[in-house]
């Protein structure tokens, strides 16, 4: 199950940007599960790392990597998390680096390793090594679409988005600027101060201290505001890079541009993962607007977003408002005043004054949660900050999903 | 589905302490749905009541009466919660202690409403009005396992537990204390310093304030110890009647022991609601030891027991432990060390150094995993702090009843 349109939008190629995948068969022979992403001498680039403590041993040896080198290849593997693994998964990510160095003319630190699949499983290392030489081989700037299936686990779908503008538009030929980028994820998906696997790619020219800051900012809005089911994952990482290819140089001044652009191509990544989330039959969007602070915003948005009760009530469709209500009186909001706030589902306004309005008629509220897409709009009218949220309904597809996904 | 025995213990009658059941057809005709209990002269009585901003009518109603007065009867209905119902909703409530007062010598402020159901609803207030003399008529202190019934919702059995015993070890004749007790619950159920609808009662003689103190004590290490998704209700409340009828008095010499005995009952009915829990296939017990304080400690425990990817393994049988460990590592603990901690399935040793236990067989894991109740412990190694919190897991049941309760 999942939601919305399953295609993948026009992938335009970054130059200085190259993609080789193969299929190694780590965990399914013949399924494409290894990508290689190389990045041309000069490019700049950026990461952010799950906040799991149990973090895996790729984004260990990636974060150290990031740290003292500027990176030449990125190496994702799907089928395997390398998490959980102890002294032996370091071991393995770094081995790994070290194949993907011997076959290119990198070091092992200007290589970033990750992985993504079953936790606490031994990454199988024979087959791993053995598929570098072919996706090395197979680099290409056009090969966006495969990567985008060589990175997926229990997604349904290829995830990817891709943009041009102008970053100067009183020139309009000289500054097109490229951003195209891929995802995935599907079920463990709430990204702390990080995301799911996420790689995008732009031509500009960023400065790496510039580049970080703008891809803090697309990702807190972005990967920051998606849960499917509360629980953050031991491997996300996002990476972005800027090849500077286009010739043309963000700087302060078009700085704000470029994080507009950017979020686009984030928040279309992000939205994607949460329509591919593991069982979904809606796609919910949680707007709390008048809210006094980001942090009370946020509280509610996220437990409306993960309440199963709530949940539930919308893979059945069903306007059960009250427990949304239930969910917003145990959101931990000091001093809430519960009479002063308004409930709206997809543009029908449900209660106010703390029951549910007179205007309210059981059938327009059925027939607002008929869509697939369902906006859940919550007013607590005490203050000025608008946060939203992204998520899934809980469906009996989750279930299965998670009650089968090892066997 | 519900896990362990159905049945009720012997229910000891508490003198002093009358109950009364009437069918007033609120929400299905013919079913138990509406309990009236009376207080002797002369009792104390305590109470707690929900933390949720969007408390019910009858919540605010009750806590009202119980800070100005003693009650005199409590006056229960299932089949609507009386919760985001605004003003009206309180003056139904008011209104139905005005009717039981005029029933009974009480007036309205001696009596505590209580109502659990569908939310957002208004009380029918003519059905309920009419049930009332009926319930007082059946009003005897033998009545505690009918009671235990007109109580439930989405339930599937009563819920009870009772005991004796002698405050008094040097004169086992003279000081013989009974402690009774129900409860009911099995969805939205996250107690938060309170807990779902629970009346205990005991014919000692215990001073308000000693009480008060003896509830909060066992409500801690019980109700507050239990979730089944996250939820906390609009409803909660758990009221403590002492009658003084056995001639016993509480003073602070005896008090340890009677919050003792009061903890089993307490932890009994909370354990209850977990065994009958919406699609509850298991009975989970998560504990965690040698935490550095109880914060962390509690941290650990609801983050694995509210993991939907913990409770689908579970209903799975599945020890997928990498999940359990990918929960520890989201919970927030401060420098936690994930190589020193160790992971134990009903007390095969799991997990260890951040990775698999080098003795553990996947064999091993999976026998774990079959009985019906699962205790999943971790050691943090870091303190001298153990909590446990209890829980079940998540399956196709629980969607089923969550997706089709209002329909």
């Amino acid at each position: 199950m999942a939601t919305g349109k399953g295609q993948l939008s026009t992938m335009h190629p970054v130059t200085g940007f190259k993609l080789g995948i193969a299929s190694a068969g780590i965990k399914t022979p013949g399924r494409k599960d290894l990508l290689v992403m190389e990045i041309a001498e000069g490019s700049t680039a950026a990461g952010l790392f799950t906040q799991n403590a149990f973090c895996a041993a790729p984004v260990i040896v990636a974060k150290q990597h990031l740290a003292s080198h500027t990176p030449k290849y990125l190496l994702v593997n799907t089928g395997n998390a390398n998490a959980g693994t102890g002294e032996q998964g370091i071991s393995d990510a770094l081995q790994s680096c070290e194949a993907l160095a011997a076959a290119t003319s990198a070091s092992k630190q200007q290589i970033l390793p990750f992985s993504t699949g079953v936790i606490g499983e031994p990454l199988p290392m024979d087959r791993l090594l053995s598929g570098i030489p072919a996706a090395v081989a197979a680099l290409s700037d056009n090969n966006w679409p495969d990567a985008a299936e060589a990175i997926l686990t229990t997604d349904t779908r290829a995830k990817g988005a891709s943009l041009q503008y102008n970053a100067d538009s009183a020139a309009p030929d000289a500054g097109n600027i490229t951003i195209t980028g891929i995802s995935k994820g599907s079920g463990m998906i709430k990204p702390n101060m990080a995301t799911m696997l996420a790689y995008v790619a732009t031509d500009a020219a960023v400065d790496a201290e510039l580049l970080h800051r703008a891809l803090r900012l697309a990702n807190e809005k972005s990967f920051n505001r998606i849960t499917v089911d509360s629980d953050t994952s031991t491997n996300d990482a996002v990476i972005l890079v800027a090849t500077g290819t286009s010739g043309v140089t963000i700087d302060e001044e078009s700085f704000d541009q470029f994080v507009a652009q950017l979020k686009i191509i984030f928040i279309d990544l992000a939205q994607a993962i949460i329509r591919d989330g593991e069982g979904a039959g809606k796609f919910v969007s949680v707007i709390v607007d008048s809210a006094a602070d980001t942090d009370e915003a946020l509280a509610v948005a996220y437990t409306i977003a993960e309440s199963p009760l709530v949940k539930t009530a919308l893979a059945a469709s069903d306007p059960n408002w009250g427990r949304i209500l239930a969910a917003i009186g145990r959101a931990g909001v000091k001093n809430l005043d519960v009479n002063a706030l308004q409930l709206h589902l997809n543009g029908v306004l449900i209660a106010e004054n703390g029951a549910k309005a007179s205007s309210y008629s059981e059938e327009a509220g059925q027939a607002a949660m008929q869509p697939e897409d369902i906006e859940i709009r919550v007013s607590l009218n005490r203050g000025q900050t608008t946060e939203t949220v992204w998520t899934t309904d809980l469906t009996y597809e989750y279930v299965r999903i998670n009650a089968e996904y090892r066997t």
